[in-house]
């Protein structure tokens, strides 16, 4: 009953069969195997289009190598101030893009807006050589809060990036739970609406370690292997990658995978908003609720053994719960069960009471 | 029939069977779940010392962010010139170290010598602003050349190093087929003979993606955990690392598999040197064959199926062999038995009636 | 009749004297020579205790490399967001830090709190492996806003900073100007209140090139010569840089120069804040005024060849208007008269009138 | 009597009189100065080409920023092993571009060739992930050696370097002691050669701190404003980097400094030649000598207060001595004369009795 994060998760079983089934003989090593040469051709046909695309391990690894080939030591990153680039990944994209900045905007709802980033490009100081210079803009989708982008929306900001002659970066770290709630094709939300490069994650959904970047345009892909390369993040036996990849994406796999999630998180988020003192910090549209809860009953709730993160906020009473591809409802169920019961218990109880301490 | 390298092969099967066991329930990510948090005190009793250590998936990685931690911007990393570090890995030691230099030392067979290292850093102008400033010594045990270092001769080389003031890394991407042609202790070729950090390699032996960075001088680690995770190389699901590692080092499965290895390239090396105008370029110590044959020969096994990489060397007729741990006798007895079937061919038969092009 | 900022002057008349003086003889190169030699002991005798000083040329490669020696790659910087690290470097902390992030905080007049920057290390998440790590704090004296910290809000943000294990920066390109203002020693400021490392700037109040790096902290200063050469800082003929910092400490006149430009600031600010319509934007306590003026005033000011800079703020009527060592009074009086007539001017009439465009 | 280095000597009185001249009213800064502006033109006239010019003021920051914005991160450059960018500036080259690899290429009297060019360049693995690839090419004119390139080599190394799609960079630390030496135009062994870029020195030939960056490939330039200033050496008093410069190109004072530092040079090999036991280790093309003389010879010079450096060597006797712009002709006889009256000495006399030790 652990709702702390979608990454205490194990593997999807399809996804550990093809591991198993590629580990057939010997195959040539770095990339050049039979598995790995058909996944652009397997991705292409996923989003409709040529892409070019590379396997990596971490998210981390995908955004910052994704980063590094859109901006000079000496550019700018638009992003959102809770962006896991930003707050998460202890300056990986610093580090890969050799000491680029990143510029953080506020918006509500881990959302950036397009108005925004007209503003910040203004001041940024284009071709002033005392600024940093502006490169790329980085939106998460499904946001860090839970929340997406609509497809206008990232269409309006994918204008105001291209029309300043910037790179559009999506971290899709939770991508199938953004395009299950939206009910979209992936081509929708990314290259259609003005993507250029995607952080395409699969570990939070199933995979072992597996995440894709994948590059719509595709002139930016030239730099990307020798920097992934130099950043130790090719496998030799990049098969055991690809497979994982190859898995996710067949059969709707992954698309089946963060239904599960976001259904469950849906769940939860209405069985809890139905307790009175409870409040939602923002809006449940994949598999992250960040919800507000009274104290007894996150007393209660970590007494019963939930495992969930509290979450910095206004007050220690936000917490931070995640759902996942194999969620279940008996779990969901007893989790809005156990908080119903220290809901309704007077809420001048001494929380030692409640816990035993 | 693939001799190309150790990393064409699959996952052991134990290792394979380890993931899976791994795949049980939720657990915490990034290392704080149970494998991996008593992999210290695993790799401890193997190494007969108290140890830090931190799970890779690559080998570069590896190398690159051991490295970083000895190695300030301004340092030199002294190394074999054909080392992986300084020839295979894209630049990674000079990224992860922010732009330290590589002094490349030649020596015979793969292996540098304390007297070429003791030369080297007499004039490397230690303490004077215009000079990168002696950081680090970085050996690989088994060598580039497949061979090996002796005890005694890391000793030496640890003595220099240490009088110096500087730190001793070793790459040990082949550390197991070391061990096993020096029948000796794992404590006996590091710590105990002044290693400072090693990379302790087991993807070529048998695992996934899975590399162990030992720290015996553990206040060298300190700085480890930021690197690793800015190098993109935290893995969320860290236990499918762990596993591998620990299911490597249990039941000596990892001297278990560098031991057939060895034994086949042994058999190997024996069969070709049996025949006419072959010539060993190195001593074969661990699992690496380094030999010149005529040109009908190569010809022959090529077109036999056999896969194998050219050597860059004197002449065009060097090739690499390697064996791995699944590498089978009847493959070894096979490519000896073709190679001798044209060894006999008359030299002056043209090569285009051989292959039949 | 220039105000745009004090590095429109040339060189005060007694640190030309000092270059010309230098250039006698033959003297060893880079820091070998006397004239760099006695400068610690110059700049000991200055501070009323031991420093280690190293000369660079640029404001900029004072603050860069110092903050390079006090952040690892995978640190955080603490400063305001207006200060001239964070805005106006191209990125030199991140570069000379190799991708270190620089956190900003805002605060009243150019000045962070000890409150805000207790509150901002709250949140860091100190010993956690996802986040950047707490490294340094800069502080700018005097500020990017023309005000300066009173003794005792550095040392309040002095305790902050040790005692969660970070080195203070102080970023003194106007020290003078600061110190003057405050009528205190150079040491009172400093390391009395718990600076470790000081940018000492000399260029903009009267050298040609030259700052100097002061460490309080003096084991600090260990790698800042490695990384000077790195960066490309260590001058060969270093005496004339050295000749500028040793006249600029002499007999005062440091202090002499920044006087004059306080003073002529503070009349400028007097004066024009008689006028109506007039705002100044912070307390004008060294050598920088930030003033909302009447549009028609501006023009006149434009039209009558004063050159200054319009500064970004609520409307586009915010100027910066810099004095320097050698600002005029007669020029000083000659602006606030001409202020004065557009002033005074029917503020319907159409600006084209005025320009005569 | 000081021959370690042409940066012992000040600033030659044309500079200084530019210099001072500069130093009227107030302009605009960070090179909006008219001085700066008309740079690029004066160079153009110069090398009879349309260039781009940015001023620096050292050598290694010339070097190491021009070597940036033609190699990226994974970049080999490669140059003479020993070359002043690969021994001398503590790595400036690794940090400016982020960790590119410097390819140390053999070569007699300090110079590479064509054929080991391309040799080397065919083993390097172009366009395989695992190597750092082929970037730029960088020779030293004249060269650490003394020696200079003619014209046909510095074509021949041009065309191997284009052929290859890398760029040519040229160290010109000391270029003018070249194009004396070759009584060539400076078009003839830059862009007519096929340099694309040239670190135009001017410090060692009577500057105080000026080099010129020149772009005769003006695409190049682009980056190289940004990585300046964040580099920390964009001036904010660029006018007396500039001035400095024009006056060095000015009336052909860079071509009469480095007349008689070459002539000096001349002398003094001729003069040291003529006597017994003495060898010149390279021929003497510019303003350096490099020569070995017997060991009492060495101790009497160093007796009778003559400066120079010993140089590494076969044995310790070898010494380089550096010629410059002012260095006075009774000065080159007296150590002719000195050296001379020690050579006559009895060699088996101890040296404790020449040196008064």
């Amino acid at each position: 009953m652990n709702f702390c994060s979608d990454n205490v998760t194990g593997v999807a079983p399809e996804i550990m069969a093809a591991i198993i089934a590629a580990n057939e003989g010997a195959v040539m090593p770095y990339g050049n195997d039979e598995l790995t040469k058909r996944l652009s051709a397997k991705f292409a046909e996923l989003f409709e289009t040529e892409v070019t695309v590379f396997p990596v391990a971490t998210g981390s690894a995908a955004n910052a190598i994704a980063l590094s080939v859109i901006t000079p030591p000496f550019g700018a990153i638009y992003c959102h101030t809770e962006s896991h680039i930003n707050l998460d990944e202890c300056g990986a994209p610093e580090f890969y893009t050799n000491g680029a900045k990143l510029i953080a905007l506020t918006g509500s709802h881990g959302k950036i807006s397009a108005d925004d980033l007209t503003k910040a490009l203004k001041k940024a100081g284009a071709g002033v050589v005392h600024h940093v210079q502006p490169a790329a803009v980085s939106i998460t989708q499904s946001t860090e809060a839970g929340t997406v982008y609509q497809p206008d929306e990232i269409q309006q900001i994918a204008e105001v990036t291209h029309s300043h002659n910037l790179s559009l970066h999506m971290d899709g770290a939770r991508f199938a739970n953004a395009v299950v709630s939206l009910n979209c094709t992936p081509a929708e939300i990314t290259w259609r609406a003005g993507v250029d490069v995607l952080s395409f994650g699969a570990t939070k959904n199933g995979a072992m370690a597996a995440e894709a970047v994948v590059f719509f345009k595709r002139e930016l892909a030239e730099m990307f292997g020798y920097r992934r390369k130099r950043g130790g993040h090719l496998f030799s036996k990049m098969r055991f990658l690809s497979a994982q990849l190859e898995a996710y994406i067949t059969d709707n796999l992954w698309l089946k995978n963060a239904t599960r999630a976001n259904e469950m998180a849906a769940r939860l988020a209405a069985g809890l908003t139905s307790l009175p003192g409870v409040k939602l910090c923002h809006p449940v549209s994949a598999n992250e609720i960040f919800i507000q809860l009274p104290e007894t009953v996150i007393q209660g709730l970590l007494a019963a053994g939930f495992l969930f993160y509290l979450w910095e906020g206004e007050d220690a009473t936000t917490l931070r719960l995640v759902t996942a591809f194999n969620t279940k409802e008996e779990d969901v169920n007893a989790f809005i069960k156990t908080a119903a019961s220290y809901s309704a218990v007077d809420s001048n109880m001494a929380i030692g009471e409640l816990t035993g301490v």
